[in-house]
């Protein structure tokens, strides 16, 4: 039957993208090996790792079409998220603390100000009548996740700052604070993957094992790809004359979450925003709440650990941003203004971080 | 026909106002450059300011009138900040940054808190179930708006405290700032009008020419008087030994939007509390998000620059402010004790600037 | 008839648990008089307290019966608030301004979150769709009373904190905002107390005169073991090797609000979750908006004087909290990934005063 024809398998688009990907990423590690410019190797890297993203996040979809819509979400996220987690590993291994922190951050905060933001400014232009309408519970719940996190960083910070005795003790408390912060992630995951009554809906195009294959290589990959670029992270710094914060907070931040950018703006163009939403949103609490106090129980196994400790600067931009984005989407609609709000409010925090 | 009679011209009262007005503006003129005692000279200045603002604002309704409420509320409230602008801009031409920087601020304040609760108070009083009630998209979009300009100013304040690069560049992040929520507002102005659907229900009773001839005359006049005012500011705080931030927070916020203060606190025991809550929170929004903004970039031809960043007491005070108006307004109902609790914190923020 | 008989008169258990309080309070002060070993005498003290504050809890309860459910719940915090009131009383005559000011803070943040959690989880597991459900308004109106509070603190805290001529002026604006902190929550109570329009329903089980006498015989003896307990607390301290603030904020906080623990958590497994929720949002708005300003007016008696002035730590954790607690309980509904997320706020800001 042609309409099978036309579902199963890969379509073209799909099949040059994984060749792109492939072929990225092995001129990413001859780049690397033979010691290419600087911003070429980096160039590259950067390009493979959005491209290995992708890949794991297409394998996933596969994988998930078997479950319902809330499932495959958190799936797709959990896995993109992936070569973020090996960026973030390897900058720890390296000694570059400053940059694994404000990547996470920047992460946090290009997801729920510049993606969202530009996701809701696409909604909106395609909106009949000037509102983008999304379902509450979710933005609610992202932002309770936000204000934990938030709550343990900035009690964190105040105590450093004050130079009491919890200084000394700042990585107790934060290994502490990661055990909670999963605690109730994984709380919050199951209640929300109990809520998805909806059946699976979709058919696999591709088999189990192929997308278990696809997975397993696009993973390796992601792993050493973020080798290399974490490598070149360091002389591109110095070359472009760049602050740390800003090659965190907007570089790699960027670079890191490409998927979650093209994929929110995409699905809210299309008119579908409340799937739009709950891909940024997702990807905005699980980095938060899942993979920062993750990699902070990681980086015990490193001689320079992770805490939750952190310049004021990023204390205060988290604490505002958890506050203005829950404001902004508690209600479960969005105009233009709140759009470009949420997107002026980001590159306000990138001016600021140009400086520092 | 009688009723064309009662609604053409001016009414008794409005001629008499305007008749003061000018005496008020004039007597203002004589005292200031005939050398009058410093109190007698500000008060008259004062009184002068206050009565153009309500000069302005009623010609801006009759040339209103010929619009929807929307459109009339903030052309309204735009020309009625005139005097504000004006005596801001003067005292930055003075050198006089602190109160500048201080009118602004406590002006935000004065009307978030002050005249809010005041007004909340009015209409509770009227109410039939101690309730007032009033639409919830302009309370949340003014919170959205305020989040914005806190989060600038918040992230400059905490920039210089850390005594970083960045304090060397607040002017350059005050400017990209600046345009940021001057694109924010408009773009909310926009799509606030345009839902104005409502048809012009005026009729004005003064013609056109009339209008236009008595908004320019006053607007003038504004300029003239806020100059005497600024400068009989000074040798004030000097005789009455407050401190600048007092002046600013508490005087010059009070007597710059005495106009509001009466109007919004008048219509609310009018039982138009719809109307009550506009006209303030459109203020608030103004102020802080265009207002504040414009004189930034006015600021730039002056020799003292009006910056984002202020004491540290101004942030925690406007972040707060922020919230705590945000939280009691969001949802579109009023009680008495949330008016109460609006007007102490006013009371105790006038009683912290009185130590300062 | 038999259901009169069953009605009237203590029933079995509370004859009993009068009299182990009646002995444990006398215990207290024999142990404490012939000078036991710290750890015992402190514990009894400790018993006896919490036995006291049910005690008076009860007595209210059976006073409380002739008048509607508001009324019956915000007299019983009230006088249940009366041994917290003492402690805090003789913390001050005793000097030891510290303790007295972390245990209110303690007070109200174990109240907020670690027995609202407790009291949401265990609502919610008694549920049948994993949601607990209860009234909007006293959630909103504990907010509002929260943050007004947390505003006088934080711009007391930033004004002692910049070193200004403000810090030699703390105790004279603790006073004003003391005595605007108990006028709005007069004016919230006489609001709250109005709205009560549900007939008294209740037949007291003890009569007038004898509930009166159980009330002033538990009162005194509230004074009495309150001296004892603030009597051992030091040499408790000294002894454990604890921080001061722990000892506030985790110890006394936890003994001091033993009977809204058990009343709450109890209340919500009984499905009356609906009173559960107002027994422990009552509890933290009074501390908060009446108890704490009530002792900064009563401590002016003493030498050490209780001010609004407190540790960074402290103003950013109320602060968070108001929000947080806001945020996860304004919409009148809880899950378990929000109980179990105030409990590991409270478990959070325990192990930072841990290392305080």
């Amino acid at each position: 039957m042609p309409d099978e024809a036309v579902t199963k398998g890969l379509r073209g688009g799909e099949t040059g993208l994984l060749a792109f990907v492939a072929c990225a990423s092995i001129a990413a590690g001859c780049l690397h090996f033979l010691g290419a410019t600087t911003l070429v190797a980096f160039s590259f890297a950067a390009i493979a790792l959005g491209g290995l993203a992708w890949a794991i996040s297409f394998a996933t979809e596969q994988l998930g079409e078997r479950y319902g819509p809330a499932v495959t979400g958190v799936l797709q996220s959990t896995l993109g998220n992936l070569p973020e987690f090996f960026v973030v590993l390897f900058a720890l291994s390296a000694g570059e603390v400053v940059v694994a922190q404000t990547s996470l951050i920047g992460s946090v905060l290009a997801n729920a100000l510049l993606v969202l933001g530009l996701t809701f400014v696409a909604g909106v232009v395609r909106s009949e009548d000037g509102v983008m309408r999304f379902g509450r519970r979710l933005p609610n719940d992202t932002a309770t996740l936000l204000l934990v996190a938030v709550f343990i960083i900035t009690l964190v910070g105040v105590s450093v700052a004050s130079d009491d005795r919890a200084s000394h003790h700042v990585k107790a408390i934060s290994i502490v604070g990661a055990c909670c912060l999963i605690l109730v992630y994984a709380t919050w995951l199951v209640g929300y993957l109990r809520s998805d009554t909806e059946p699976a809906h979709g058919k696999p195009r591709i088999g189990l094992l192929a997308s278990a294959s696809l997975l397993t290589a696009a993973g390796v990959a992601a792993a050493f790809v973020s080798e290399w670029f974490v490598a070149e992270l360091r002389p591109t710094i110095d070359r472009l004359g760049i602050s740390e914060a800003f090659a965190g907070i907007v570089i790699v931040a960027i670079a890191g979450n490409a998927v979650e950018h093209v994929v929110g703006i995409t699905l809210a163009w299309k008119r579908r925003g409340e799937l739009a939403v709950s891909v940024v949103k997702n990807s905005v609490s699980q980095i938060a709440a899942f993979l920062f106090p993750l990699l902070v129980l990681c980086s015990l196994a490193f001689s320079h650990s992770l805490t939750f400790s952190m310049e004021p600067i990023y204390i205060v931009a988290l604490v505002l941003t958890a506050i203005a984005v829950w404001q902004i989407t508690g209600d479960g609609e969005a105009t233009l203004f709140e759009g470009a709000a949420l997107v002026v409010l980001y590159v306000i925090l990138a001016a600021v971080t140009l400086y520092e």
